[in-house]
């Protein structure tokens, strides 16, 4: 044992976290040793009401303080549209534009063949429900432009197209990017997707 | 505000923890969300346990789990000769070579002229104390090789050269680099300090 017991107890909690090693966890638990009581007690409190105080919405299946979530429960949303995301991080990543007014729906992954995610390990059904009871005309796949967003994105327009109109985010060169730097897929769809200057 | 205030809190006081930002916290957040509620307690209990399985030792001033700490308390060790070290990981660092047989001496930070961190706010009245009761003849300072490292083991030297033997940890280049990519300093060190080979 390197350090005392308590201190290396929490090194090999910390390196658990998502990328850390124990390096990184050392540097967090000697951080948190220069810290007062208070200070650990308040972090430590945090960590243990995590899951008392949040909930799965039953209409959106993101992770919220209510049950429906605030966006669910808000009458001013816009009916009929939902933006379809992996994830509550995503939803608020899009939320934080404040450029979308209907509602989300969180998929809760995205179809993986290598890690074998199937598509009824995702929120789909509860999704199709949704759509049937809620009347929605139109769905937008805000999912990742990667193998498995792109998968599961295809998936869904197949299962679905019939039914309601499906848009998805647009691909192209994102904001203060360098042009000589883009790759050749997103900028061949940068140059499709072209629109004229206002 | 972002997410619901029980996550929000978390990834406010996860940005906290050194070279953390908030993205990086929302991650550890979200990645403990998916954990069950024991893994939680778990965690929050090592955080708030901290301090309390913690002390300093009186002797070496390490962070230990007793005091003295196994190290001083340990009689096999050599006596007379101490390794001095800027902090507890530091020690656990040359402890972990086991090629030290001898006792610590935890400086508690470096002289940091930036930061006003002075010789006054480090331990070096309890080492001075040390050396004399416990009849010291050689320290070994094993202090990083910044400009705060050089600048301790310049100000330790000069204050205590009369007395005891002084040592340095040789300064080359480290195992498994690559000649062409080392630095001047670094390089011309190696050249001086160059040994025979057997």
């Amino acid at each position: 044992m390197k350090y005392p017991p308590a201190i290396q107890d929490l090194i090999n909690k910390l390196s658990e976290l998502p990328s850390v090693g124990p390096k990184t966890a050392e540097r967090y638990a000697f951080y948190l040793l220069r810290q007062n009581e208070e200070k650990l007690k308040g972090l430590s409190e945090a960590i243990s009401a995590l899951k008392e105080k949040t909930t799965i919405c039953r209409s959106c299946q993101a992770i919220a303080a209510s049950n429906p979530c605030q966006i669910c429960a808000d009458q001013n949303r816009r009916a009929g549209i939902l933006c379809v995301v992996e994830n509550t991080q995503d939803l608020a990543a899009i939320e934080a534009t404040k450029q979308f007014d209907g509602r989300y729906f969180v998929l809760g992954g995205l179809i993986n063949t290598i890690n074998e995610i199937q598509p009824a390990d995702l929120n789909i059904d509860k999704l199709i429900k949704k759509i049937k009871t809620e009347k929605i005309q139109e769905i937008i796949l805000a999912l990742n432009f990667t193998i498995e967003g792109e998968t599961t994105a295809l998936y869904l327009n197949k299962l679905l197209k019939n039914y309601l109109k499906i848009t998805r985010l647009a691909k192209g060169l994102p904001a203060g990017s360098d042009l000589e730097y883009a790759d050749e897929l997103t900028l061949s769809s940068a140059l499709k997707n072209r629109g004229e200057m206002k």
